[in-house]
């Protein structure tokens, strides 16, 4: 057995402009970099170890604690836009020209902004269980799931598998395998997030539900290849806001996973991982279909 | 260049019950046969030989038209019921205990009701352009789209561009390359589907679109996995359709296509195909993701 690379890369740390951000980088060093960008109370250890060693046979990964966040220094903004600088001053500090983003959830809408502000940096967009800025006037969440978000047990269980799983009994078993892998890392573990900052994000994540309704006009503006995902029955940010994410992009796909939550892509892994290598690798690289081809007669 | 199989296979003819079925049959004998239900006004010919051809690689390839179809005898039914029910009798008559079914619009509508009668005889669905039984109450079709199914020149480009493909310059151009390819065939071509058969076939589809709403709770009957994907805006059976079709189904996974219409796997041949491929071939050999793969830490 290989070890997991997500799971012992060392942590390393980035001093920019008056803030330390804390990092994970692992993988192959060829084509073009992917990012995570984490949800609303995740830190380095909340990425799925499965997702990101699947991926980094093929590039490198960088998993970050944005500002305010884990091991990171400095104090979390009270808006998604705020954020996405903050990622994107992450990302231009290490250097990287080119990137691709994946994004789960409040990690989603800060990708769209930095995909939106910044043209040039963003290749491609990955975005998980995450709606448009103004998705609230589309699907607001159940006032029962925000006290999911207080929930605290050793391993994460009583928060994290009604957040992130259906209540099936196949997506709790993937659920309880997810949790096995984000508990494996024994040494070198990220810290909670502060209080203060649990404040400030949802604060964050209360603007930009509720922004005023422009008919997603922003998203025209984000050229870039997306590959939305979500699951059946999101409850964090219900799944109707992803069909309105892929509807309002100009070049958006949709893949919506049966029997599943906010953590669909952690529950069907394989699946999911095999159509993000498509969608970053081998697509690109797709021919319009010939008028002809095998030769037709 | 190696010949299309889908272009040269021969038209076949196979009796049941009175009626003498017209298909055309190719690929590799292996794994489980897929037949393809077709389309309103479609007939042998309209079947994309890129799709059916790339898929043939990994196994049987069955096209055929059903009763009162093209080339094939018989009355055309005025439901989708007694059309799932002669195309039933057709793979019986085959002798396939098994079969996947791949069903486009009409077809797909008809494929939903085989995989309901018959659980033994459908393994797996891929439903591209459809919806479900009373979908007509989620999202109508325009009252300028039913005129397109009547235009007539000879390649077929007055009537499939509007209709399968969207307006914009690169949809269209897919759309062309499209025709070029169903109309590649010279020798032993279908022929049109008969002014009788377009009645019934309106009925029908005004009967499937206008059902009672139940909340569309015969899909809870239809176990099998589905594929259910569409183009981001399908001007027949509106894009929402299939969003409803995959939130009703046990088993189902969407995938929606950027800036395309009715006939998106027309227009992305290669993603479709390595999509389905993957549905078909892969994911039923998914794993659940493990606890920790590759080891932890």
């Amino acid at each position: 057995m290989i070890a997991s690379l997500a799971t012992t890369a060392l942590t390393q740390f980035l001093d920019i402009g008056g803030t330390r951000f804390a990092y994970r980088r692992f993988g192959t060093p060829a084509g073009t970099p992917l990012v995570f960008t984490q949800h609303f109370m995740g830190n380095l250890d909340n990425f799925d170890p499965a997702v990101s060693d699947a991926l980094a046979a093929g590039r490198e990964i960088i998993l970050f604690d944005n500002a305010g966040v884990g091991r990171s220094t400095g104090t979390a903004p009270h808006t998604i836009a705020a954020m996405a600088a903050d990622a994107a001053s992450f990302i231009d500090g290490l250097g990287l020209a080119t990137v691709d983003i994946l994004g789960h959830s409040m990690g989603g809408e800060i990708a769209q902004l930095i995909a939106l502000d910044r043209p040039d940096l963003v290749r491609r967009l990955v975005l998980v269980g995450t709606g448009p800025r103004g998705g609230d006037a589309i699907a607001r969440q159940a006032p029962e799931v925000a006290p999911l978000f207080t929930r605290r047990d050793e391993l994460g269980e009583d928060m994290w598998l009604p957040i992130m799983f259906s209540p099936s009994k196949e997506s709790q078993a993937a659920g309880r395998a997810f949790i096995s892998r984000i508990t494996a890392r024994t040494d070198d573990r990220d810290i909670p997030v502060s209080d203060e900052t649990i404040t400030a994000y949802r604060d964050a994540a209360r603007g930009w539900a509720s922004a005023p309704a422009d008919n997603f006009g922003y998203l025209d503006g984000i050229a870039q290849p997306a590959l939305v995902v979500n699951g059946s029955n999101d409850i964090v940010i219900p799944t109707i806001n992803s069909y309105h994410l892929y509807q309002h992009l100009p070049d958006a796909e949709l893949m919506l996973l049966p029997d599943s939550g906010h953590g669909a892509h952690f529950q069907y892994v394989e699946r999911f991982v095999r159509r993000v290598i498509d969608f970053l690798d081998v697509q690109p690289h797709d021919t319009a279909a010939p008028a002809c081809r095998p030769a037709c007669g």
